[in-house]
C-alpha cells in the first residue's frame, strides 16, 4: 500500500540545537583550540604527543564534532570542492555516464564533486550563489555563465573555471562541445545516400533546444550550396501520440530522410512510420544520434551518430593542473567527437 | 578535429589570490562590518539610510565580494542547503526525472539542492564528510548510512535526515522503497499466466545489486509454497554478446518465462531470443520493469511493472515540515508503488 506523505500544520521554529564546536572539543580534552585544529587536520608541522592526539580524537568522537568545511578551506588556502551546476533537464544515459566517470576521477585526486541545483537564478546571480560555497573549481555545462560571472567566481577563490558547451566565455577555460558537428555528420551521410528532402526532428520537451538547434544548423551546413536539397523542421514530443500524428501526415511532407535528434526519438518515430507502412530505408532513411545499445536492437538496425564526450579522467587532470597553476591562460579544447555509424535504416 | 587535452608538468602552487572579505567592503564604503552585513543580508531590523545602502552595494560590486555561505548560515541559525549524495552508478531515466522534479520543488521552497559525489568513503566517514558542509537537510538514497552517521549529521546541525531505500535507519525519517514489491508483481502475474519455470535476470553491472536482489526475492515471495514453480537466476550484462550467449542456451534451461530486471534488459534479451527463434510469449513470457516508452514500441509490446516514485513535491514538503519542527519523531512512509501493466509479451 502506498501512503501519501501527510501534510501537517507547520509549527513555529524552535531554537536550533547547539552544534559542537572545536572549543567544546578543546574544553573536554583539556587542550587549546589550536591543538584541536592541529590534531584533526593531521598537521605534521607541530609536534603533539600521541596520548594528546588520542584524547583530542576521543573528545571529538564523543561530542560528534566534525570540522566545518569552509573553516577548513580558509585554513588550507583553498577547498577541494569542485562545483558543477546540475543540468536543468533530466539527463540522458550518455551524460549520466560521463558525470559518474568525472566524479570518480576527481575523487581519486581527492576532490569532492558537488552538483549544485540552481532554480530560477539568472546569469550573475547564479555565479554569486555558486561563489558562496567557495569552490576551488567550477565546471559549467551549457550556457548562461558570462564574463562577469567568471570574474565573480575567481574573486571568490575559484582557481579553475571551465565551461563545457558551444562557446568560449572570456576568462574561463573552454571545452567546446559543438553540437553542430553531430548534425553535420548526419546531413553529409544522408546526402551521400542520395537523399535530398531531409526532415530534422526538434524535440518539444523543454531545455533540449540547447542541443537540437545547433544539430539542425549542422544539417543545414551539410546541405549548404546544394540547390537540390532542403531541410524541413519536424517538432515532435517524446510520446507515442505525437509520433503517430507525425507519421499519419508523413507522405504529405514528401520527405525521403529524417535525422531524428537522437536514438530515442528515432526509435519512437521509426516505429510510428513502420506502423503507417512507410518503408525504411527505401521510402525514408532514418538516422539517430548517441549510438545507444537499443538502436542495434531495432529492425532495421538504426544508423546513428556516435558521440564522444571528453573522458572524465582528462577533464579531472585539466582541473588539477589549473588548480595548481591558477595563472594558466584560458585554454580552449574541442572535445566533442562525432562520427557516423551507418546501419540498415539509412 | 577532437584534440586531447594536453598533459603538462604541474608547477608548485603559488600563493592563493586574495579573496575580498566584508572588511574590505566596509573599508571601501567607509562603514562598519556590521553595516555591510545588515545591508547585504537585507536585514530590516536595523535602520540604514538608502545612500549608505547604495554605497555598500557599490563597494561590494566593485570588489566582487560575495558572502560566504557558511558564515551566512551560522548567522541565520541554519543553512538552506539540502544535501543529497550522488548515486554511485549512472542513473536511469526514472531517477533522473525524480531528481529534477525534487530539485525544482525544493528550489521553490528556497532550498538549494547539492548532490555530493563521495568516492571510496565508507559508513560514518561519509556522513562526516557530508556534515562538514553543514546542510540543514540530508536525503540519502540507497543504503550505507547507519544510526551513528545519522547522529553525526544531526549534531552538525542537520534538522532533517531522510533515507530513501529498502530499510529504516534509527533516528532518520524513512521513505521506504521496497523493491521486493516490483519482483512480487512480476512473479504473481507470470504465475497467473500459468508459468512455472521463471528466470530472473540479475544485471552484472556494478551497483545494481541494491535493486536486483530484492526484486529477485520478490519473485521468490510470489512463488512461495508452490512446489510446482521454481526460480532460476540469470546473470546478464547489458551487452548484445551477453544476451546472444544467454539466448543460445535458452532451450537447455527449460524456462517458460523471464522477469528481466527492467525494460532495457528485457528489450536486450527479447531481441536475442527472437533472433534465436524463441516464440514470445508462446514459448517464453517476458516481463520488464519501469514502464518506459520504448517498451510499448516493441513487437510484441512489452509487459512491465510500472513503478511510482514519490513525487518531488511531496518529498520537498516533508523536508520543509521537518526542518521547521526538527523534534518530529522519525516517520516511515511506504512510497514505492508497483503495478503490473500486461501487454503482449506475457
Amino acid at each position: 500500500m502506498v501512503q501519501q506523505i501527510p501534510k501537517q500544520p507547520v509549527p513555529t521554529s524552535p531554537a536550533p540545537p547547539a552544534v559542537p564546536t572545536s572549543a567544546d572539543v578543546a574544553r573536554l580534552a583539556g587542550v587549546s583550540r589550536a591543538t584541536v585544529s592541529y590534531v584533526l587536520n593531521n598537521t605534521s608541522a607541530v609536534r603533539i604527543s600521541e596520548p594528546t592526539r588520542r584524547r583530542v580524537r576521543a573528545a571529538a568522537e564523543e561530542l560528534g564534532y566534525v570540522p566545518h568545511a569552509a573553516a577548513r578551506s580558509l585554513r588550507a588556502g583553498h577547498s577541494r570542492m569542485v562545483l558543477m551546476p546540475a543540468p536543468p533537464v533530466p539527463v540522458g544515459p550518455l551524460y549520466s555516464r560521463f558525470f559518474s566517470e568525472l566524479q570518480w576521477a576527481l575523487g581519486r585526486l581527492d576532490y569532492t564533486v558537488v552538483q549544485y541545483g540552481g532554480v530560477g537564478l539568472k546569469g550573475d546571480e547564479e555565479a554569486r550563489a555558486w561563489a558562496e560555497l567557495r569552490p576551488v573549481a567550477v565546471l559549467v555545462p551549457g550556457t548562461g555563465l558570462g564574463p562577469r560571472g567568471v570574474a565573480v567566481l575567481k574573486r571568490a577563490g575559484a582557481r579553475a573555471v571551465v565551461t563545457l558547451g558551444p562557446e568560449r566565455v572570456e576568462g574561463a577555460h573552454a571545452l567546446l562541445m559543438d553540437q553542430r558537428g553531430v548534425g553535420r555528420r548526419a546531413g553529409e551521410h544522408l546526402l551521400a545516400r542520395g537523399r535530398r528532402r531531409i526532415g530534422v526532428v526538434l524535440p518539444e520537451e523543454a531545455g533540449l533546444d540547447l542541443f537540437s538547434r545547433p544539430r539542425l544548423q549542422g544539417v543545414r551546413d551539410a546541405l549548404h550550396g546544394r540547390a537540390d536539397a532542403e531541410v524541413t523542421e519536424l517538432p515532435l514530443a517524446y510520446r507515442e501520440e505525437s509520433a503517430t500524428a507525425l507519421a499519419a501526415r508523413w507522405r504529405s511532407l514528401g520527405l525521403d530522410a529524417v535525422f531524428a535528434y537522437n536514438d530515442e526519438y528515432a526509435m519512437l518515430l521509426m516505429r510510428a512510420l513502420q506502423d503507417e507502412g512507410v518503408g525504411i530505408p527505401d521510402e525514408t532513411s532514418v538516422v539517430g544520434a548517441d549510438d545507444l545499445v537499443l538502436g542495434r536492437l531495432l529492425r532495421p538496425r538504426l544508423s546513428t551518430v556516435h558521440i564522444e564526450l571528453p573522458s572524465g579522467q582528462e577533464l579531472a587532470e585539466l582541473v588539477e593542473r589549473v588548480v595548481r597553476e591558477p595563472g594558466t591562460a584560458p585554454e580552449t579544447h574541442e572535445v566533442l567527437g562525432a562520427r557516423l555509424v551507418p546501419r540498415e535504416s539509412s
